[in-house]
């Protein structure tokens, strides 16, 4: 069977859009579930202000209580200052954030997308001096709220950009969930004359309910690293009521149904959701987790 | 461009899985709205009990106020008392229902699969005589919520009898929508190793998020009939708030961005939905209605 990388990014793109506060208990209880269902890598938390983003307060403490879990568990941080926390908490691995739309990225980190790669660029060596592991995230790849849609040239540029500055791994992002299964066919065609999919991981965003449809073209490349959210947790801050990350659960019912081999239990995941859901506000958003379990013994293919 | 067929059942299967009751200018102003947005095949009712179901009732009245219309109306018949209210009231296209699981038939229509097609066998040799059009569904193809997993062959051999029996069209249902896009692909494999697809359709359910995955993979195959219910109208009788049939705009916006020809338009589909929605308890659950009109302008790809 051939295996394919999942990486949970819930603990930290879910609950940062999540409107509730959360206990660091509860933070790090959810890492610790996603863990058990078989989960090897995860968002843990970033390293921002806590008055900008209160929900990931004492990311140190997160990863204090869960570093000796033999998982890669990565940190975002958004510039200079934020890594040097992620210095100082001694984290493994960190996440590097921009944007293919320069709006975007100016909105977000206030800063052009020239600025934040050069700010990025200095964090990169010192973080490989370290030998800290790196994942670069690409948003607005499909799409932007701001700006409408990307060019593929951009994205290949910019990609090439985050490999060169020594991102092991890059995350291309549908961060509003816009994209369609036709447009993700011809993206990958052409990012792949270009650059090789190897370390690239597809981020998709069930806002239009096509996520698993895009993961479905995606296949149809060589991209085997997905990126999803316990439950769908998160949302999507440009619509409201609208759904944001596919759920993890629907992605790897998907890919174990196409023989692919995730590692992780999606048994486990529905009870991992199932208790997350006891925490929230709102129902969760992800329909395979609605659905279930009522028919449970459908998931296997 | 290559053309398919978009079957509109919102107003019979959609309106009757839903809890409100509906005026008879409801209906028939749904049906003017849809018809008006380019849909050309609609399912507009049933000749059912009104106690059984009364969100059905007077489907007569539907007719008369729709029939100078140039489309096809079809009109669901369960039984013989049913195809003879058809025949008074004059329509001119009738669906007869069955499906692959004994239990799901029993169930709903409370006779043997078998003889459920003696009856239908007795019906569309009249319907034939009077020139009428005859749909066939059949239910539970990729799944029944009784039984479990169904065997494709039990599919090919009753879509079989369908068309044999003078069915102009047969629409296979992933009722409860638990088909997994590695199964469609099988499905459809080993389905058109027997027979054409001509005139099949797929009728899709995204209880699991899984929907416009199955339509593409079921695209890979000559399929080029498909179903689906205006704003996911409906839900799911087997899962309290799970999602039901495949939200049509979902479907038309995933077929025009593909390239096919519907010849249906997603903007007053949207403005259709939304109209809806004022007649409604609770929020439609298509996602891409609920994230549009945000983005509109991403829906043409």
């Amino acid at each position: 069977m051939e295996k394919i990388k999942f990486v949970e990014v819930g603990p930290r793109d879910g609950l940062q859009n999540q409107t509730e506060s959360f206990s660091l208990d509860f933070r790090i209880e959810l890492i610790e579930r996603l863990v058990n269902c078989g989960v090897e890598s995860l968002e843990a938390g970033s390293f921002v202000s806590p008055k900008a983003i209160p929900q990931m307060q004492d990311s140190e403490k997160v990863f204090e209580a869960l570093k000796s879990k033999a998982v890669d568990l990565s940190f975002l941080v958004p510039n200079r200052k934020g890594f040097d926390r992620a210095v100082t908490a001694g984290v493994r691995s960190i996440a590097l954030f921009t944007a293919t739309s320069e709006a975007f990225v100016q909105k977000n980190i206030r800063m052009s997308i020239d600025d934040s790669m050069r700010v990025f660029e200095e964090i990169s060596r010192e973080a490989k001096d370290r030998k800290m592991r790196i994942r670069g995230y690409l948003s607005t790849v499909f799409g932007c709220p701001y700006e409408g849609r990307q060019s593929v040239t951009s994205a290949i540029e910019l990609t090439k950009r985050l490999f060169q500055m020594g991102c092991d791994e890059v995350s291309l992002g549908d961060t509003i969930g816009v994209a369609h299964p036709r447009q993700v066919r011809e993206f990958w065609k052409d990012f792949r004359s270009e650059l090789s999919v190897k370390n690239v991981a597809a981020h998709f965003h069930d806002t239009r309910g096509a996520a698993l449809a895009n993961i479905l073209a995606t296949l149809e490349s060589e991209v085997r690293i997905f990126d999803g959210s316990v439950g769908g947790l998160g949302g999507c801050p440009y619509a409201a009521g609208a759904s944001g990350n596919v759920a993890s659960e629907e992605v790897i019912w998907l890919l174990e149904g196409l023989g692919f081999e995730t590692g992780i239990s999606l048994e486990e995941l529905l009870t991992t959701a199932a208790w997350l859901e006891t925490h929230l506000k709102n129902p969760l958003k992800s329909k395979l987790y609605r659905s279930a379990p009522k028919h449970l013994y459908y998931h296997k293919v």
